[in-house]
């Protein structure tokens, strides 16, 4: 299924770019949970443009609606079904380039893999936008598990070569993820943010585009959620990033620089800490030891491309009539969508996280 | 479920290190693939261990036998059934550190998971031991994709800090695939080869251990298979790989480097080749787009900590008495585990294609 | 997963009786396809109560609306998703008996299997209403079913003891099914028609209820599709024909008949008939062997329990205090749901089929 | 997937029956549960023929292997995969008739799925055999219910017009189902079971077979367990039932039966007994309502139709000639499966009911 996620919980995602509406259900939620639907929406409203000298990207108010699995403002434990409408299309800006492939973009083998039907309006179900439903989802699955004292944060580690400062991995808090996240520029050093800002400035100058990778943290996750080989917290948590469209690489703790390490000091050792708990005295490991969670917070980054959408004329095909073509891509788009995306990496590391706590005694 | 993974095939894995056998069932392939055992075999036997000079592993034969799914040499179509019986178990070189956490490894969090109650004798269900039925499932489906012309190869990219150098992405053959493959220590420019393996004598001499990346491509994949969302390439891959243990990181294309390239550099410009092709110019998208193969290479990159079981003595806990203690590790292991890894990364690769392509048309 | 059905289709269904909309996702259909929604209307409208004489319940239009999938009047091959608002709710007729167990409703195990958060107004998600958004997936596959000459009709076999006469398991032809789909009251003998009405009328005067079988006839699927084991047609159209609140029983072919019957007498035995096609004498195994339809017509009859809702003062108990109490449910209510069931019927069958169909080659 | 389960547990099925072993694996039991083997052989011997005047079927030892998932005679929480060997195969019954489509089997269909390459040796991956490790999984899961007072028992209800006694579906007691389940011939009325050995006896000496009917009873479910539309326990049982070969048809509670009471003769009205707890006077719901466990008994039956090989000759195919032929089929074939079937029934009803009861608060 393409656009289903079925795991513990099981999340179904419709909709195209410049179809009347997109949503999603999420089926197997525990009922009785209170819904607090501004909180929602404030999450939501990450994922909109907040600074216009760097987003150019359509305003959309992005109120999701309700259908289902909600009564008296508490989950029903019965599928939640929202949906939000899409009001501010602009479908003129795309239809000079219907038959052209953008680079970077899914038009071409959208087309083949659906022959050609798929509405490709604005990337169709391709487009960023469908990561708005699972905002909602991440949003919903996020008021859970903070009942529970799991808060997950995500913030910019870098845009192209500005990387920020990290986290000690050892030490993060509810409130230090709380205090990025309300931050208009959600990174820890405010000075790298704004030369941040400044690279994605000087590329929408240039008519060009920036990416970046973004760190995403969860603590409070009691140790041992998850399982071994295929249905561990990294299987689940990269199969749901791989749904946000841009994004060309994941790692947890060390990642990818584990490998340039030793073993003895890649490996975390355990110690009993002064409140009775084992912990580990480094976090290599991101939180996570043969799929399933140490304990300590996990840890991992996420590597966004560029915008696909340029302003620069570029080269390409037209695959209707298998010509060499030139494209100039016209319309509204970020020169980076790594601040945008921030609220998304959060909903997905919430949704992987809700779905394998439903597996924990006395959730 | 820990141990199934589920897309258009089924692979359902099982077993313990040192059970009496582990074994794995492929449900859904098609009928009628001829299925040539010694190549299986051969495939298999490039997990084992080939030089002994940087390997103190377990030396098993690990001949599969298949027990269903296949008839006179063909597959059924039915559940194909394979196990590899346990010969060579030491479990008295675990029986020591039975209750204490190996630094690295699921000791802490797999006896958390199954309250204490799973075989943790060599890791058991976590050992990588359960990567050879994952090598003999992706030998299977290599077998049926190479029949239509799509060839998995993967090679060591690094060892700690030595890299080896890198195709171009775009001309990557089959044949060179084929020509790594058959060396002994499978990388492209063997001096760089030579390095590496003084890297990890020193290693291992030290007591300690190193990890690595890998670079698996597929050849040959036709444009416009995988799925939006949820289900393209890239989430299948991930969450097939990060079931071999030590996997802490993927990237396709040009991965977590892409995020310091600026849009027009990363963006892969399309045009119609002399044969009458719609093919890129670059391939930092490691032919997926919106997760569905673009036709060209399929390229990703995996990072493997290095081995978590060194030789040296570490800090840890007696997870049962909860108290800190020191563990000194003995046994047989590898002082990194990279060069093993190599055909179960290729074998992952092959089995996410392998469900991937029984939806394309006229398969 | 309560409400998601996930074969090669997925259909996820959400909604309450008395929320703001219900609706249904269908993922996984093939791109291209025309669909033609007065169709599905008509098909839909078959679900609404045609006859004021036999039945009370509420008249809503039913009319869907298409949120994503479909573009220019075809799927576009990603999820397609439809809502049904809810418009003539009357609340106010169930209030009185909220904390009352309707006998024969799910009001009291829904409330044990949701700790009393569910939606429990007019049945909630447990409502026959929700057989709405079923029907739309089914007139859906109906229509692509149809393009590949496989038709799917249902009709009232029994209300209560009034048992129309049946089709020769042999000779259905699309024709037969075409005609009966567009009586006022789907039977095969008009006669035995007014007289399953008359006793319908005779339960309504009683304020009691009927019950009745409804048979399910698919014509022109092709010999081979299906697969052994817990993926057979059987499995899967039982499956979702359980979906179906008031189902209470399933059978195929000559089904409970055949265990009275001689191997002899069951066996159907084959031939090569005169247009060199395979076929059998007797039709007892319902067009199903060992899972795998055998190209003659697919049959099951499909039982439904009289409406658990009647008039009559009843005895249950306050679930919320533990206490005997009486009831007296009052509102709107069929005094037989099997004429309103025939569609749901089919729905059920054509999804199956459907799903199935994606198996077969060159679908 | 043709021979997975998959719903809170996953069932894995694999084997053909000529081949080497067959075999299952169950993913996602709770750790820690002791396993009794002599009683799993004790319930899978109940498979095997008991009584020889009424089975010619090969007797074969069925002694299951563990080759996973159970350390220290306890489930490790990880895959349970156990194979039985087979070893009393006389290929050279079947292939004299190996071109020739036995009437009632899978021979025919089987061959159309898998294009002729399924091994079809005594029916193959299709045969009854099949249902060992069906038993194997549902004895399994018969122990972990035990000791939460489940209790699972079929019985024989008919054989061809020979009905037995049924019991009254309030009052059945664990003790009730154990003395049959104890029996030589499983049903209430041995003088009932005498005319039944009787009818199988004339059938056998006819050369001809007969079917009947099993009916299943789970007691000690708790209320609330299963869910609506696509996961309720109707909708798992009777899948995981159509895959027990020769089954026809099944129901619920009083079933196809309850289509000719009326409303208030069907519905059972609930009432607080002596001890506090909410029962029904009546069981004609089956102890489900709206998919969701109501705490009273659960009770099914299930058609078995007779034995398709039958020593008379028939009429049939050569489905590789495409010709009309006559078949004899020899070998050794039960006049009547349905005494074999019993454990089988049982096997799937525990299973299903395992699977939901891991959603039950405090498992």
């Amino acid at each position: 299924m393409s656009s289903v996620w079925s795991n513990r919980i099981t999340i179904s995602i419709f909709g195209e770019s410049h179809g009347s509406a997109i949503g999603v259900t999420i089926d197997n939620l525990p009922a009785g949970e209170y819904i607090d639907m501004p909180e929602i929406v404030k999450f939501m409203s990450r994922r909109a443009a907040r600074n216009k000298k760097i987003s150019t990207a359509r305003q959309e108010p992005d109120i999701p609606t309700i259908l289902s699995g909600v009564y008296k403002d508490r989950t029903t434990g019965t599928p939640l079904c929202a949906i939000i409408n899409n009001t501010n299309t602009h479908s003129a800006d795309y239809s000079s380039i219907s038959k052209l492939a953008r680079p970077g973009h899914a038009d071409y083998t959208g087309a083949l893999r659906y022959n050609g039907f798929n509405d490709n309006r604005g990337g169709g179900h391709f487009s960023g936008r469908l990561t708005a439903p699972l905002c909602f989802a991440g949003a919903v699955c996020a008021q859970i598990l903070e009942r529970r004292g799991i808060y997950t944060g995500a913030h910019i580690l870098s845009i192209k070569d500005v990387r920020d400062n990290r986290y000690s991995p050892l030490g993060i808090t509810r409130e230090h993820l709380i205090s990025i996240r309300n931050k208009k520029f959600p990174v820890i050093n405010d000075e790298k943010g704004e030369k941040m800002i400044e690279t994605i400035c000087a590329a929408k100058d240039a008519k060009d585009s920036v990416g970046g990778i973004i760190e995403c943290i969860a603590t409070g996750v009691p140790a041992g959620i998850g399982s071994p080989i295929f249905n561990g917290l990294e299987n689940s948590i990269s199969q749901i990033m791989f749904g946000i469209p841009a994004v060309k690489g994941i790692e947890f703790g060390a990642g990818f620089d584990c490998t340039t390490l030793m073993g003895s000091e890649n490996n975390d050792e355990f110690y009993v800490n002064g409140e009775g708990h084992v912990v580990t005295k480094t976090n290599n490991h991101g939180g996570i030891l043969g799929g399933i969670s140490s304990g300590m917070p996990i840890i991992c980054n996420v590597a966004f491309k560029p915008t696909p959408s340029i302003a620069l004329q570029q080269d390409t095909v037209d695959y209707s009539a298998m010509k060499n073509e030139h494209i100039n891509i016209k319309g509204r788009h970020d020169p980076c969508i790594v601040p945008r995306a921030v609220p998304c990496v959060e909903a997905a590391m919430n949704i992987a996280i809700m779905s394998h706590m439903l597996d924990y005694p006395n959730f």
